[in-house]
């Protein structure tokens, strides 16, 4: 192994700077700023540069050198993630590697449902060019505005088309990866079927840049729809969601591309304090779910499917009341509700948070095991659960008890961690669904995995980064 | 690494005979030959020793005892693989560890949809427990009487169903591995988001039994359909062929289960020399496609949607001429004639097979560039084009010329390949889609393949198996 200086050396920042040009070697602190922090606050980083490539040659060239002189990297693309994986540590000795100059789609091709998109490619965009080109990119998270392709895959983020679609892993067919060495793995495949030895795309997706940095992938397109239903439903239990869930996977199949879970509480503290949100529904009730289903044939097509599902639902008592959205705009509306339940907890004072994942019909039994173990921790503290139920994943999130003390409260941060993570392991379930590990869980990942597990991963590590130069410190 | 002996001692077949029980170590040489005879005749392993163990307790202490003692282990699950990863080499030193005891449907979880199944579970097993339990297994493919769970995922299976619902790889969810070490490695999670290290599951599928045994697996389940229609399609050209499959995506989308591509010759040699085959449609078209589409609604649905499908396509002049089966048993007939494509050439000779892929848009030009390709190496040597286009795989067989003579066709072997494949590289295609490496294309992969991605699979395997006991002389 290479040993690693402590501190940056000035003519090796040079050398660095000298790869990618003054303009894009930025050293100056409020040049730098931006690409350390992080919007929940949670790591501040330090670093005297930050590196942003104008092609694969010179990311190639950079880690080159890295390996070289035993620098360590960290590779950055929209710095929207959860984890802290995109943060450099405190010493000030690790090099920010911005991919988002790296901005290009380099193909779209419409017969073969694929897109070649570089891994500063904004998501958002990305999604806009398929459309443009009569195609569906079905990703979709909050940042989508900000966050970058590298990151998704990276990261291998979720959201909220997984359930009809799939994660980032399995929207990926094929990566560019420029390895620790400097070496270019170039696998950017465009195929659906290809049995040539160890998936090793996969180990690279998912891996939050700490084997290697994507450069660029293949991913896969989808038709668009041509009908899209929302509703908004209110029911009595997790037990009639479950129900519903499997009415609407029986009718709708494919075609059910939403099954979003909200408690009365989040949804209570959005209509409090967001703004201009309008109540989805006249009456309360204990649970709700945003439904959406998508025809790939026709809008009358996807009317009567929802119609359908809905009304066996109200037959079977498992939906209490729902609105089916009148318009585009209400549908929209009813999504921009959901998407403001994590900013609407803000007010109410500090939060923990988990973002865990249990096999579909667990979902009810988590819930009611869980609060007992929150109550366990802090007696007033408040449960507000909401998420991808269809996936088996729960933004499971603790607010302070209503008159609480914020620092009394974040100072129960492990206890009630564990707490809930507790029933998530004795449930067979994951402590971190689609945030990944970053630094957040490290820890716990390596006290609570299997240690078969944390064995194998840390064999994969020394193989693809024997040097130990890979974004230190992160998943493993 | 360990010194691996030159032959089995019989002290050694004693101990690891203890460990399953005489009954079933086999060494009695009958006993053995059902275990090394593959049906393609290709080779003619050897060993002295067949473990059949009962349980994953003795498939890790027959692990344990292989790296203590060196000996190398080749896992079998069906003894179906069409690549010889299921053989032994011809020293006589390399057990047989057969999986085929461990049959047992552990769970099926209706509400989760996934099933629990050891690696012994035959494949139809499974689809008709998944079917009592009103699921479907979607996995399908000709072996499918025979060949069993740990195979399929060892080989990354595919079959006809990977179109809608993705080859063996993306039906799992979890695995049960036994290290070389004999250490169980359990990652049996039915979770659909998992976020926590990296994705060591998908190292194991597809790996063929190189880095350790698969013992047990978590599979996805689906709805059934409730409506399914079959149709064969005669067709000018690939290229008509590949504007109906844009079509078919377009209206049908995930409805959209089969799209079969059948060439001319394989069609008429159907005709010809298969028992009991009826003619699918009246007239004679260079190209046919057998499409299927199935509906979660109704049959009135999928009826009404293929009826859409094929409608457009003639008034678009993509479809030359169309049979709907008028029946479940006339769609069984049609998938008959499919699935005995490959038997219908045999009595035309000796023949040089392929199994391919492309981006699903290039197959019309591999297909055009392959003729001239195979004519080059042989001027009247018959193509027998076949496979399942909607995901680019096309197997890619290559009938001796009608006169010509079988061993001075077979003695072509390595330059008809060369020809194929070097199309095939030169559309960014694979030279395996389904079938895997194995001992039949281990040194192409190793001559053709980037040096890079050879390099990380060795790190890898090195990493996973550093004694080098787990199926040695396969995949890399």
């Amino acid at each position: 192994m290479t040993e690693i200086p402590d501190k940056l050396d000035p003519a090796l920042i040079d050398r660095f700077a000298a790869i990618v040009g003054d303009k894009y070697a930025l050293r100056d602190e409020q040049d730098i700023a931006p690409y350390l922090i992080e919007r929940r606050g949670l790591w501040h980083g330090a670093t005297s540069l930050v590196l942003r490539p104008g092609s694969v040659d010179e990311v190639s060239r950079i880690m080159r050198l890295a390996t070289e002189t035993g620098t360590p990297i960290v590779p950055q693309s929209g710095n929207t993630g959860l984890v802290g994986a995109q943060v450099p540590d405190t010493s000030g000795r690790e090099i920010i590697l911005s991919l988002s100059r790296l901005n290009r789609i380099r193909e779209i091709d419409v017969l073969s449902n694929t897109v070649t998109a570089e891994a500063g490619v904004i998501l958002q965009t990305l999604q806009e060019a398929a459309d443009a080109a009569d195609r569906l990119f079905p990703l979709s998270l909050a940042a989508q505005g900000s966050c970058q392709i590298g990151g998704n895959l990276s990261s291998n983020a979720g959201g909220t088309g997984v359930l009809a679609y799939g994660n980032a892993r399995e929207l990926c067919l094929g990566v560019e990866v420029v390895l620790p060495t400097g070496e270019v793995f170039d696998d950017l495949r465009k195929l659906k079927k290809d049995n040539t030895g160890y998936d090793l795309k996969n180990l690279f997706v998912g891996a939050e840049g700490t084997l290697g940095v994507i450069t660029a992938a293949v991913l896969k397109l989808f038709p668009k729809s041509k009908g899209r239903e929302v509703a908004f439903v209110g029911l009595s239990s997790p037990e009639a969601a479950l129900s519903l869930f499997s009415l609407a996977m029986d009718r709708a199949g494919a075609a059910l591309t939403a099954f979003e879970l909200i408690g009365k509480r989040p949804y209570d503290f959005t209509l409090a304090h967001a703004q201009g949100v309008v109540r989805p529904l006249v009456d309360d009730w204990p649970w709700y779910v945003l439904m959406q289903i998508s025809s790939g044939r026709s809008s009358e097509d996807s009317r009567a499917l929802i119609e359908d599902v809905l009304s066996a639902g109200l037959e079977h008592e498992f939906v209490g009341d729902a609105v089916i959205a009148a318009s585009l705009g209400q549908g929209d509306a009813f999504w921009n509700f959901r998407e403001l339940l994590p900013e609407a907890q803000k007010p109410e004072g500090a939060s923990i948070k988990h973002d865990i994942s249990v096999p579909v019909a667990m979902i009810p039994r988590f819930i009611a095991e869980a609060a007992g173990a929150v109550a366990s921790v802090s007696a007033g503290a408040r449960v507000v659960c909401f998420g991808h139920m269809g996936d088996g994943n729960l933004h499971y999130n603790i607010s302070r008890p209503v008159d609480g003390d914020d620092e009394a409260f974040l100072a129960l941060y492990h206890p009630m961690n564990k707490a809930v993570h507790d029933v998530v392991r004795s449930l067979h379930g994951s402590i971190s669904a689609e945030h990944g590990i970053g630094q957040l869980k490290r820890d716990e990942l390596i006290a609570t995995a299997p240690p078969m597990a944390i064995d194998l991963m840390r064999r994969v590590k020394a193989a693809f980064d024997p040097a130990g130069i890979m974004n230190p410190g992160k998943v493993i």
